[in-house]
């Protein structure tokens, strides 16, 4: 196995933290002692607090009462327990949405948010704002300086778009900031299609931006709906910065928040910038854990530090008024060591004690509402005491970053679900099936990278669907190839102008120096695609999906692959060429699995880059490095799967759960999780 | 077979009545006396007048006209034919909606309902409701000292729920007056959950209950919802208790209206306590006809009196624009006389004459707008003639009620409805196809009783689903099963407050007093059903549905079944106890129909109830008693299948129809109707 | 093959018309020439110019720049290319919605159209009809003369009902005009139903006319919903008049509109009335290339010269956000050919060039946004050539019309929209699938003609579904039939007045003199479909669907075929009757389409009328006729099929393509046209 020069989390946690949400405030104090003991006795060492309680710190507008609160974290810091607090703001109190409503949220469809639910608030209110800070500035004031406190989350899962009068006004300002004049955006977003053009920004309309879902409620202008997805997200980004900027002024801390998805219509690199880690909310059943493979790639990828998974189910989680099961306790083992072994260094479940009124009342908990354990204990307290005695090893050998890397961002996402082409082509979708997951059944370890991350020390990328190019990212791709790098660049790629449109000069807008290739033609398969193929030089085939681009390939450049059939029959479907001491290879259209594989094990090859282990079908391999060398020395193996099976690993090594000697071949009994210390190597 | 000592019906009416819905009022009166005499030649003793008629009565605010439905009293008089008034509330004129627009409803999208449909109206409007009892004065006035008239209708087929501002200051003051002050709402909700907490009674959002259905539009809190399901229902029994009492200050009549569905989001039990007879619309294709039984089963054990059948197709029926075929005349007959034989005392069809205008053009009828007879009429006649022939008998041998009862009511589908825990838990559907079909099918007679009702004369009682146990029903049951009662509780049953809310102190919130246990876990077997199971004492096994209590069985409780696999894993799942001369068996889960019908029979045998026939698929059993004694002195036999059939009865018999001597072997063809005097037994 | 004297096209084009949509404000001026160049170079004759352009003529209101315009024109005159001019009014400029938002439409939902999409206006707004008329006087004044205009379109295919209070108001004053007063508005709309009557014509309401579709939004009087209909309607052709008259104010010219679908919400032929040609968009799938066979019948039928196809894909259309795929250029082919022999003289594609922005980027054009050509060029080369060296004679020689004519109206296919009696009841895909079709498949050649078409050359008319029989029509199919036509009337003609109300002496008000017979019953066969039959005095039978009614016979009438089993068992279900010359056939619900075509097959042979040919599955036959004598000089045989095929035709003659002489048997290889110039027959 190689020791490749690669990334890893330079920053780390002193221990792996491991807990669950508490929400005391539902109960009497005299019930609280007894919550704590049992946190105790199961080896908790972290609670996630207070996300839902800003009337009880502020019952009415500023009367402020936290007495209470330092009196919880008082017993759990006695306890040894360490607390994250949440800032309130994703449930404002009745009385100030009904003295301010102009703070509530207005719907796509034009309606009001009303009270008695979550994030009914509109993130571009400036009055929302102004009250948000103030709640976080108190919370820091009478809570940021006591010892319980570890870290901070803003506010909870947010997300959304607001379609409301203030937003309207502020998306006009915001227009005539980024555009300068009318006649500036009526040019670069063509308007004089479908005689669109403005006469003044105020004319604008804020239409649905469902970027999040290839179903748009209307069919607007794509300039126009890109340009509303980006104004949107400016308000969470500020919304977020201004309750960091209050928690930066008390102790310092660290802060984060809790994503949901992967990809969508809020763009979490960009919110998740001025916080310290990342973090998400994640809940699925052990047949959709492959949903959750790509967000762990993401997590890792994008800090300098381990991810924290601030909510998962302890059991099950509820999913609305019905039930979503998470199975067995072997069943949350395996997620939850999963979640570590991938660079995670905090596990939080949702949520300690069932409560016992309210929409949430049938979530999977750890003691029921009446007091009593709630299945899934013994897993916990067996779970806490290996953390401890296996956190230290796993802090200073973080996951291995690289040696692949995928680049993706929102912006893209968006693009195709304003204007899919396909109605398979769901951007986030695709990614985890068509992208990632082939390389995690590869066993090649990934990650997801925003293309405004560092990836010189990665040694093989994959860019695709990838339409909008940011600027400057040519430039720093071309550089990252001749120095060794082997690129993969589309489908899809570099095709549409950062306004969305289409590039009038050439169909990549310059892309083409890098790809050494022209486009000669561009076509759909939909309806044809089982009778058209993409034929290989070796003459294994594939059939064309989504959008086929065919090449008109340079002198210096090689066809790899052909379309048979169809408009494009004969035209090259996939080319390459060398470019300094690395390769750039450009596919026109998305390939089988198969295909795919082929082509990436020959610029992965190219560069010593091979997988962690062969077979071990649903079994996910989760490389551990020296902080200092880079060095594979542990290697975590997690069988996702309800049956045995056995992975092939070119290196060997002592389980420390079992104390197994294991490799080449490592037996996994069903959900069996792993934790090899190898041998030194190479 | 056993003479139980049961309830039956004690008040009767002196004939079955038969006929149909007549619109005069879209005919010339010259057409009038030529359609008398066809239902007159058909037999008919009864019909329904008037029920749309309010802008006939009063063309212009406080100008009314009687003088023509006079005129058509006087002719059905001269003719025999008796007749049900209708009040005419559910299609309130132009003139009133358009000078009192505040009468209209507010739908839940917060639309207005306009005119020309029918039901457009808020029953919680003021105004309205003076108006509603206005024409009904003036009608009992006009009309009711007529001698053609024989009953009264509410309104028709009344439902649905108001959004509007003057229904949410109604609910705002409900609130007042049902919890206090706000801090007792807030308390008693959990409303410190989400920061939901109330300052003010006026901020509490009026919010759709959808309750007849498991899909909610938004997610709002529990108890708000059921409160909301509440305060609408009040008003609905407002509504109808106000026009009941501008009738009783005319001549004593009967009144009923007609309810449609079984347990849905209009809570007819309440509503029908002023109501003299309980009355229903009915409408199924033969394929179908199983979903009117539990009405049936319902509406007879509702009243002590027989029930009216309100509506029904004479041939077929128009679900809005297209058409629902009941099938061919056996079918009509059968259905028909079924409804007699299980209880009923009048059936009417909808109705007599086509319209030849309007939404309803397409239903089925009696005779078409041309004045021609459609299908059916020979059956008809057939029928008034045997009603006539057997009326006497049957009223005084009246459908047995009992020995088995069901308790059910509304709130609880209300609660299920809100908080479904499962997709499947459509809590009517399950009590139809779980615990009341299972009984049909194995010939058990049996009542769906209000937890209200009188049961004390009832053997066997099932109580599936009863979370919210309506207060003093505990001790009633433990009453009960003292002196001889066998009880099924659950699953589900006693685990919530009044209020939505989970228990705080024990998990049936004192119900473990009664079962013999407490509960040890509770989990939903969602997703993993298959793979676990409940395992009985003789090694007979199902597989759990929807969710699974398990329990810590008392010292004198003995424990029936147990779960296998999943969370549950050895718990108990089924327990029993005996308590002063019964039993009381509580099951955690639902079970298979021959795992309950298993554990049923082990309680009926206990108190010598015993099926009324062996065998006979797809047909129905309709014991008849003798009104003095109890003793079953006929069997009603309908085979609701095209397929011959032949069913086993203990008893022997002559039919009334075929003068056939029957039993024990009765052979049925398809869709037979038999109606067997039995030879004495016992 | 008989030569009958039949109607042709007498009018007609110089010559045969080929080219596309080009939207050149989208481009700098620079590179127009280039395109122009390309469209000489491919050899297209027409291009369509200015459907969207009011911004770009009327930048803000009242300032008119129409150089640009002009230049245009002149560049294409230069290069020998026409230009059909589109009146801009499908996008109204951004200045003109939001100073005068009243002209901006309303939906169905209550909500105001807004700016960025197209056909955002009201037609019924008068402000906005004044704004058309000006801007299209303008244009004429402008742009009128110009030597390059061949011809004119009317906006863009026009759709869309209005719900707004404007609209509201004129539906009042309308009803007041067409109805008197209101109390015959109640008296003749049967509004006793229900207590429907009104007091005043502005409390009728405006409700959702979703006429196109079977599917209503609310359940409203059918008269109303009906009403609503033809109001609407009656908007759009007084908007298109009023364009038409600026427009006829200029030089003499040809006036278009591209219509969409066949028979929907849009009263098409009643909006044709003004216009010279008729015209269509016309977007399918080859496997969907019969959704526009009823289509050319209708256009050519429609109007006496030949059709335009003013909107079809050069290679795939991009159905909203996705692309439908259109196939390869044999395909291609084959459908532009198709419409030329069917009976066109002109095929525009949609578009020229790909749009660089906007909602439609993702269409197929002829060249790209940067300028290659796409897929299909050599076919359009080819074909222009084609059309030049054939399309005097096919000019010469128009497409011949009948001998068979189907009537249907928009007004009956409203009507089922709104009171379908049968959920698969379509009006408009029954008339495709069930009896066009067949004709189709069986070589009939026929027409789609309105009722008001002069039929009286036609040789056998086909009635079915005509519910409303427009006024007159019964007197004149009398007398065609007297004087020897062969009609078949039915299922479901002649059952409706006027006002979609139901007759109230005799089932269908006065048409039982024309049938001889009159009606004894009407049922729905729904749910027992497969169960009943109708059968045929030779045995065969089949089963009925939708609706049957059931016929007494007079005493001059046969019966052709009777139900078996079902409410009419043993009644008559098809009768026949000869007056004068001709011979009625009714039948009471639609029949297989072996036996359909049974019936039709004896009529036809009554009069001489035989199939163009035999075989051939998936062949399209066109035959053309000496304009002189009606004699048939050509036949079009287009395979719309991948597959080979033969068909055998009655006559012979030479591929003008191939050179092949082909006849009896003519081979067509997978989508291949032939023309065969027909060696002279009989």
């Amino acid at each position: 196995m190689t020791a490749y020069n690669l990334p890893f989390s330079s920053q780390s946690d002193e221990s792996l933290l491991y807990g669950a949400s508490w929400y005391p405030e539902m109960w009497p104090e005299s019930e609280w002692p007894v919550d704590v003991a049992k946190m105790k006795e199961v080896g908790f060492t972290l609670m996630r607090l207070f996300e839902f309680a800003w009337k009880r710190f502020e019952p009415s507008e500023g009367v402020y009462d936290f007495d209470w609160a330092v009196r919880i974290l008082d017993l759990l810091h006695e306890a040894g327990i360490q607390v994250m607090i949440g800032t309130p703001t994703a449930a404002p109190p009745a009385w100030l949405t009904s003295r301010y409503p102009e703070v509530l949220g207005t719907k796509a469809d034009g309606k009001r948010e009303g009270h008695g639910q979550r994030k009914h608030y509109n993130a571009h209110s400036r009055v929302y704002r102004e009250f948000s800070k103030k709640i976080v500035a108190k919370m820091v004031e009478a809570l940021g300086s006591h010892p319980a406190v570890h870290s901070w989350q803003i506010d909870n899962e947010m997300s959304g778009f607001d379609y409301g009068q203030e937003t309207r006004e502020a998306f006009h300002a915001w227009l005539a900031e980024t555009y300068g004049d009318i006649e500036n955006l009526n040019r670069i977003w063509g308007l004089d299609f479908w005689s669109q053009a403005y006469d003044d920004f105020s004319q604008v309309p804020l239409v649905v931006a469902n970027v999040g879902s290839i179903e748009q409620p209307e069919r607007h202008h794509p300039s126009l709906v890109m340009a509303i997805a980006r104004f949107q997200n400016e308000a969470w980004t500020r919304f977020i910065a201004d309750q960091v900027a209050e928690i930066r002024k008390g102790p310092e801390v660290l802060i984060t928040t809790n994503m949901t998805g992967t990809i969508n219509a809020m763009n979490w690199w960009e919110h998740f910038k001025v916080l310290d880690r990342s973090g998400a909310s994640m809940y699925s059943d052990l047949s959709y854990y492959h949903y959750n493979y790509i967000r762990f790639d993401r997590l890792r990828g994008e800090k300098d530090a381990p991810y924290w998974l601030l909510e998962t189910a302890p059991n099950w989680s509820g999913g609305g008024p019905v039930w979503n099961i998470h199975h067995d306790e072997r069943g949350i083992r395996a997620f939850t060591w999963l979640s570590m072994l991938m660079g995670g260094s905090m596990v939080l479940y949702w949520q300690w004690r069932s409560h016992w009124a309210g929409q949430e009342m049938q979530h999977g908990t750890c003691v029921s509402q009446t007091g009593q354990w709630m299945p899934g204990k013994d897993a916990w307290q067996q779970m806490a005491g290996e953390f401890k005695t296996h956190g230290k090893f796993l802090l200073e050998n973080p996951a291995q970053k690289g040696p692949v890397g995928i680049l993706a961002n929102c912006e893209n996402a968006w693009l195709f679900s304003i204007d899919p082409i396909h109605p398979d082509n769901r951007y986030a979708d695709r990614l985890r099936d068509k992208v990632q997951m082939p390389l995690v059944r590869h066993h090649y370890q990934r990650d997801l990278l925003h293309p405004d991350a560092d990836f010189s020390a990665y040694k093989v990328l994959l860019v695709p669907q990838l339409a909008i190019l940011p600027e400057g990212l040519q430039a720093r791709l071309a550089e990252w190839v001749e120095a060794g790098g082997q690129l993969m660049l589309g489908p899809l790629t570099g095709n549409r102008t950062t306004e969305m449109t289409l590039w009038r000069d050439s169909n990549y807008g310059g892309l083409e120096d890098l790809m050494g290739a022209g486009q000669t033609l561009r076509f759909s398969p939909h309806w044809v695609e089982k009778t058209i193929e993409v034929v290989f030089g070796d003459g294994t085939a594939c059939h064309p999906e989504i959008w086929c681009d065919a090449f008109a390939p340079r002198a210096d450049t090689e066809v790899l692959a052909r379309y048979r059939g169809g408009y494009g029959d004969g035209l090259a479907a996939v080319v390459s060429r060398k470019l300094g001491k690395g390769r750039v290879v450009t596919v026109g259209c998305p390939l089988s699995e198969e295909r795919l594989m082929g082509l990436f094990q020959q610029l992965a090859e190219a560069v010593d880059v091979h997988p962690l282990a062969e077979g071990g079908d649903g079994v996910l391999c989760c490389p551990r490095v020296d902080a200092a060398t880079g060095k594979l020395t542990a290697l975590g193996l997690v069988n996702t799967r309800k049956t045995s099976t056995t992975i092939h690993i070119p290196v060997s090594g002592r389980d420390v759960f079992s104390g197994d000697q294991c490799g080449p071949g490592v037996p996994l009994a069903p959900l069996q999780v792993r934790l090899l210390k190898v041998a030194a190597s190479e």
